[in-house]
């Protein structure tokens, strides 16, 4: 019998998301009262500045400087953690929280990407909820679609666009036809990027989600670590261009599949079809694909970050633990996960955009297709582009679907041409 | 504590969807009970024609000619509604089985909204399960996004394509520029559309679940009969080339919306723009958009039938079952559900698309024009179509927004002109 007593929450961490857990239990407590069968009442706060002002009343819950302490109150059932990094407080506060009984509620991707098996095998011992919806795709419940939603099903791939700040950049590239730096500095000056935008350029926030998402969706164990990591900073303007004239959108997107090669996991600007939803998920939104062998294709689709949707999921799992509905953190026991090698990205077969800025001379594009005749990678486009002030040429290559390893080859090869004027760009084809 | 034996089942019907649950519990059977803690296991079944071949052997299971006593096996925890139909043996058998105290899990849509309230209260009473996330969308996890996902909001619209024998033909005339007869006549063909096919394209099917939806989503008790239902029957291929050159794409939206003015639910075929993402959902997939008062937008889609969906969905309620995770069938207790007046739509607010079929004579745009200007309509666009092989002419118009009211009585003053070949077709501007 589920109590109908206040669900008591002890809250770390008052920054943006914080304060927006604070407002909508404020808000939409009366609901929430009737949907979740009980209240849901925040008991304590604990944060850096106990000073700032964040735009709701802090000052009739109790106050605690050391947060840790948190873990250890008679009166609260659950800890909310929005401190956020891998480790520090955050992880010290979890373990604690799990280790006295008490139930955890986190937006922590990185702790959950890092120690989130860890964190599951404590939960299960002390029959405890560990619950992190908020951590992947903001608002958009996709780890309760995945855990629960599609449960019936063998998930054989499970792929998305799993950071905001990047899907804002490129669409705005697209649709401005401006660079990529001029755009990021734009998007830390209204806020959308932060001063030190690499956690987000550099795609690692996106693979600390797909890595959750991957475990939920095999039944692995979370391997962060195994996660072949790629971002958006150097994506030119024109190769947006150019992958719209073949029919494409260039998105940074998560990818994830099991199967009997082992685990394959990317994070990967890509080019998506014109067909494909996710070449219209636009802006700040977030969006996740699951494949599984019944049901099919299922897109989950919403804001993936800022302070009400991420605090929508975070209120959605505590009413989750006032309805006492839980069970492991990654739906099944954390010691039944499977560990599966990571698949050989090599073996993989795909269709690839190739681009390269090379020299203006005679002799440039026989290298280049020389390079792909011996790699054995047939091409099925190529299109030259004028010179650029600096007297670059752009070249770009799609080719027909073929190994990953040949494309490699032909890169390695010209590795170090004088024709090249820089790095080329491989970006994969989403199939 | 939850118990670690099988959840046993007993299964009512043998479609095409049955057979999908015996399937998906042969094929992942093992993978579902690591996720749902214990076996699913089917103890019994029931269907008109035992000797049908339906490609899975059920003489494994106890065959039961009289359907209605699987409420009353002892071996059996859940039962499994497939018969279909609001009443006759599916309410039968789902008031006995709730009021023996067993689960009951159904996909029939057509029921829920005839008899949900009634339905959920026998299961509160009984302190069983009652779960249709079937009934909606088929296997997209919109009835536990609504439920639990989006439950921290007070969520002030649902909308979407509800309905995938619709969407399978407005796209398919979009696609290939065919009117809606000769393209129903070849769904029909391929069995996409029934041979009676008047429940879905009348936007019955869809009504029924926007009624669903919509009860979910605010907390109000279902209401059927307050769904304004239209279909697609008078949508031509000339609509949807107008549509398109205006940035549209036509679709079969059921809308709910909840306010101060009472509950609107509509079915109705609407121009959705292309910047949205239901312009996209193409075929017969289904895509439900909730909008919460934190959350936003939220967007799900999937595949809205078909025997395996429906089967992943009718599985994903047996493992809640299986996991004990389940609660008041409508979120909250069924005594708490309100009941809202029915809104006037002629107080809402929007933007119109009208196309009259018109003599092809003078005067006829100038009567058109005096009607929307008698009644306060005020035209953003308007098309006229040169003359069809009958000698008719299509105008085409669309209106700024204003209140439906107004367009209303100008289609009323209207209404039996000569001028006018067949009724005028009216549809909204998804905004």
């Amino acid at each position: 019998m589920t109590s109908t007593s206040p669900l008591r929450v002890a809250l770390a961490g008052l920054g943006t998301v914080g304060a927006g857990v604070i407002k909508l239990l404020d808000v939409n407590g009366e609901l929430i009262a009737r949907r979740a069968g009980r209240p849901i009442e925040i008991v304590a706060v604990s944060a850096r500045d106990r000073a700032k002002d964040r735009g709701v009343d802090i000052a009739r819950f109790d106050w605690v400087d050391d947060t840790a302490a948190l873990a250890h109150r008679a009166d609260a059932d659950v800890v909310v953690e929005l401190i956020g990094g891998s480790d520090g407080p955050a992880l010290t506060l979890a373990r604690a929280t799990l280790a006295g009984g008490k139930g955890l509620v986190t937006a922590n991707k990185a702790m959950m990407a890092h120690h989130g098996l860890e964190l599951a095998e404590a939960a299960e011992a002390a029959n405890a909820a560990l619950k992190f919806e908020a951590a992947v795709a903001g608002g958009v419940p996709v780890i309760k679609g995945l855990r629960e939603g599609a449960a019936a099903n063998e998930i054989g791939r499970v792929y998305g666009i799993l950071n905001g700040t990047c899907n804002f950049i490129l669409t705005k590239m697209e649709a401005e036809g401006r660079d990529f730096a001029d755009v990021l500095a734009e998007a830390q000056a209204l806020g959308f990027a932060e001063a030190d935008p690499s956690f987000d350029i550099d795609g690692v926030d996106a693979s600390h989600k797909l890595s959750i998402l991957a475990s939920l969706a095999f039944g692995t164990r979370p391997a962060f670590d195994d996660v072949a990591t790629g971002g958006i900073r150097h994506v030119l303007a024109a190769d947006i261009a150019e992958a719209a004239t073949l029919g494409y959108r260039i998105r940074l997107v998560g990818i994830a599949e099991a199967g009997p090669k082992g685990l394959f996991q990317r994070v990967h600007p890509h080019l998506v079809p014109l067909s494909h939803p996710l070449a219209h998920v636009s802006g700040a939104l977030n969006a996740v694909v699951a494949e599984g062998n019944f049901v099919g294709r299922l897109l989950f689709q919403g804001a993936g970050a800022g302070d009400g949707p991420t605090a929508s999921a975070v209120v959605a799992d505590l009413i989750d633990i006032a309805r006492d509905e839980f069970g492991p953190p990654y739906a099944m026991p954390a010691a039944q996960l499977t560990v599966l090698p990571p698949a050989d990205s090599g073996e993989r077969r795909g269709r690839a955009y190739l681009r390269f800025m090379v020299a203006d001379r005679v002799g440039v594009l026989a290298e280049i297709a020389a390079a792909m005749r011996d790699a054995g990678v047939s091409i099925e486009s190529l299109m030259q582009r004028g010179a650029s002030a600096d007297g670059s040429v752009l070249v770009a290559i799609v080719t027909h679907e073929g190994p990953e390893r040949a494309v490699a080859q032909a890169l390695e090869k010209l590795r170090g041409s004088q024709s090249l004027a820089g790095e080329p760009l491989w970006m994969h084809i989403l199939g």
